[in-house]
């Protein structure tokens, strides 16, 4: 049953089960204590943080475990613009970080602060000037992811370490998702990890901090791991996450081209197996294992209920199968249609069958949640004679993917030339309807409030 | 090999082991993930928080898991702090508590807060009229733990929480250490408490809040555990978790009953063999498996390393096993002996044979510490004619337990009724010294700044 979520959480490495078990027997004590058991422990613990810090490229002082990869960027952020408080408060993300960087800069806000996120273009990707041109003399901290996790854009790392050097700012990297497929570009000040998403056990987050970067951990003190992450650490999992993360190194480079040209394969044939679909992010400067793309009037929800079916686990960033009804934050950032959204993250040792049997069975996957949706045919039909120029299209309480299915099916009652307006209060339409346009060679003309919800106007060109 | 310190961290149950096994198989996913693998993670995540609830004894959407019991505390004292922000900014926590709790105070203190640390007794017990008249109208929490982690004095947790209840303050428990024998006593407001202390895998604390009571999670938002513990769970140690600790319940009597016979015979019999010992915590109203003594004129790491040479594994709240060169504050608040500590907590499963065993090794260790410090003699020789009224030790520069080992070696040089001081900077003496006082006869008679440290004044009585 072939799982494409490694993005989310990878299954086990062997290595890390191994590692685990191993530990679970040697490394449950204490390993602050004097005795037998402890400096078992103790030995364990520094083997695996030198085996982490060779694979960051860092010194092992220099490196801390945390509970996830969410607490490393959350303790990280707070900690790096706490040591740089004298200097200013003013935050730098790309719009596309991971939520939990996010997060970390609302709370910022809350408490006065300000932050700047530099804007991406279609692929995902900043522009290192733009990003240098953010950086202010109240900055404390610059972060920036170096793979995008939803759509496997890689961030130019490099020229925006850089331009932060240049400018004194410290930069975190959040490497979670490419930490397993090599180390990052030289040039970081903080890096932030999680083990689960290279094959280790959850549980587990790194925090790099080099030395003489300015660092002052928050909340109550605690004396484990340097004061940066309080808590008796979950050493079994530490151990495993520092062995995998070895073994998936060695193997990197032979799964980077294996998966590479496996996703390849999904770029290249999607959009000839099914109509009206998007591929999103850069097509080669990418992470090698992930490639998201979006279908045209397709719910998400019930396309991934739909591929479970047929035995495929995929993750979405269609606001339908969210919580929150809004689009992802990176599709929204990249102006990218978001409907019927699908990421594949291949997990290492995905095989060729099982990436030919996705494609074997996506194309009815959608026909069916289309028609089952009632969605319209390729082509607009030429209007009626007499026809209006202009039609409302009311679509206020319905969700994505409904509003743009609406528009399709009356876009062929006004002439070329007329006007289609959509009333919704849908979020991911604000994104979805541009992306028809562009998608159908409409001309998206602009949206204005409505007295509820918004409305969004389409002029007719074919 | 004897391992005596379950209080630390006890060794993995096999419940716990069998669990995480089949965890790591079924339950690596995300659990808010739609398709199969997400589903079964939800399932387990689900039925593991249903069994810690009704171990804890509170409904399953009360309750978070967290990465250890110290960030249940930190995050738990700092949500339920800032819920009441509007009530006051005053927290109540015994002299005794956790670290984790003392640099929450801390932490709130920091931040302009205040706090009120109600003393203990010599057993280190609150008096819980003592607790309730610290409650202030502007007390936005009260902490107490359920039992003592070096001594193992229960707390009055029901009084208590009777005070707070009349007072309308939410009383948090941390029931690290005695969760696994048994539910504390109702009436707390939030619940906290650790895996790895009843046998389950480290990496799972867990964090109870009633309905009801007023939290604010602190920090970055997450969606995870209902916000109030960021980052991916650890599915597999939390279903181990869940499932030891049911498991450790339903073998909670029998092994109560059995390892506090097996602690008695330690508090009865060590003051028999080992002279100069004082064992500390209430005899009676204590947790089943913990004993802690203090052997006069012995230097606490020595000790240590002696019994693990022996092959068994103690802990100690002595300053000359710990960083910070300050006794264990939970002995300063009890105001007894700190030097030659040893805290004995036996893990489920100790056999008589290993306690005699225990006993049959201590008094020769004892002896030989104590002849390696060159320690006095039991009982003070009459002082020599003509010697003075007054002596001065000068102890400064020396160790626990350098400076009472001087004292008693010149106390014969005066004669009774004469004084001797001491001059330390060593923070020990402060409890030492009185505590040498009390048990060899002689009257303290107090301390006051000298040049450089302390002079502790004695007078012989005997």
């Amino acid at each position: 049953m072939p799982y494409f979520d490694a993005a989310s959480a990878a299954p086990l490495h062997p290595v890390a089960r191994q590692a685990l078990l191993a530990a679970l027997d040697e490394g449950w004590a204490d390993p602050a204590r004097l005795y037998r058991e402890g400096r078992r422990a103790r030995l364990l613990l520094d083997a695996a943080r030198e085996a982490a810090a060779e694979a960051v490229g860092c010194r092992p002082d220099e490196l801390v475990f945390t509970p996830s990869g969410t607490r490393a960027l959350h303790d990280g952020i707070a900690g790096a613009l706490a040591g740089r408080r004298r200097v200013g408060r003013h935050l730098v993300v790309s719009a596309v970080e991971h939520s939990a960087v996010l997060h970390s800069a609302d709370a910022l806000r809350a408490a006065g602060g300000t932050v700047t996120e530099v804007e991406v273009d279609r692929a995902g990707r900043v522009d290192a000037a733009a990003y240098a041109a953010a950086l202010r003399a109240d900055t404390a901290l610059a972060a920036l992811q170096s793979a995008n996790h939803e759509v496997g854009t890689e961030q130019p790392v490099a020229e925006v370490a850089e331009a932060c050097r240049a400018a004194g700012v410290p930069l975190l990297v959040d490497a979670a998702q490419s930490l397993g497929w090599g180390p990052v570009a030289p040039g970081w000040s903080l890096l932030t990890a999680s083990a689960h998403k290279w094959g280790g056990p959850s549980g587990v987050g790194l925090l790099a901090v080099r030395k003489g970067v300015r660092f002052a951990a928050q909340g109550p003190a605690d004396e484990r791991e340097s004061g940066r992450s309080p808590g008796f650490p979950d050493l079994p999992a530490v151990v495993a996450a520092a062995a995998s993360l070895r073994a998936v190194r060695a193997e990197a480079a032979a799964e980077d081209a294996r998966l590479r040209a496996l996703v390849e394969r999904v770029r290249s044939r999607v959009p000839g197996l099914v109509p009206d679909v998007e591929v999103v992010g850069d097509p080669v400067r990418r992470l090698p294992h992930l490639v998201t793309f979006s279908c045209l009037y397709v719910d998400g929800e019930t396309l991934l209920h739909a591929l479970d079916r047929e035995g495929f686990s995929v993750s979405s960033g269609s606001s339908c199968t969210s919580s929150t009804l809004r689009p992802s934050h990176v599709l929204q950032a990249m102006g990218v249609l978001s409907e019927g959204n699908v990421r594949l993250s291949l997990p290492r040792g995905t095989s060729p069958e099982d990436v030919e049997a996705f494609l074997g069975v996506l194309p009815g996957v959608v026909a069916s949640v289309r028609e089952a949706l009632g969605a319209p045919a390729a082509t607009a039909p030429a209007a009626a004679p007499g026809a209006g120029e202009e039609l409302v299209v009311d679509s206020l309480g319905k969700r994505c993917p409904i509003p743009v299915i609406e528009l399709a099916k009356v876009i062929g009652d006004v002439p070329v030339g007329g006007l289609v307006t959509v009333l919704s209060d849908d979020e991911a339409a604000r994104l979805d309807i541009p992306a028809w346009c562009s998608m159908r060679g409409q001309e998206y003309v602009g949206e204005r409030p409505a007295e509820t919800g918004v409305a969004y106007t389409v002029r007719r060109r074919t």
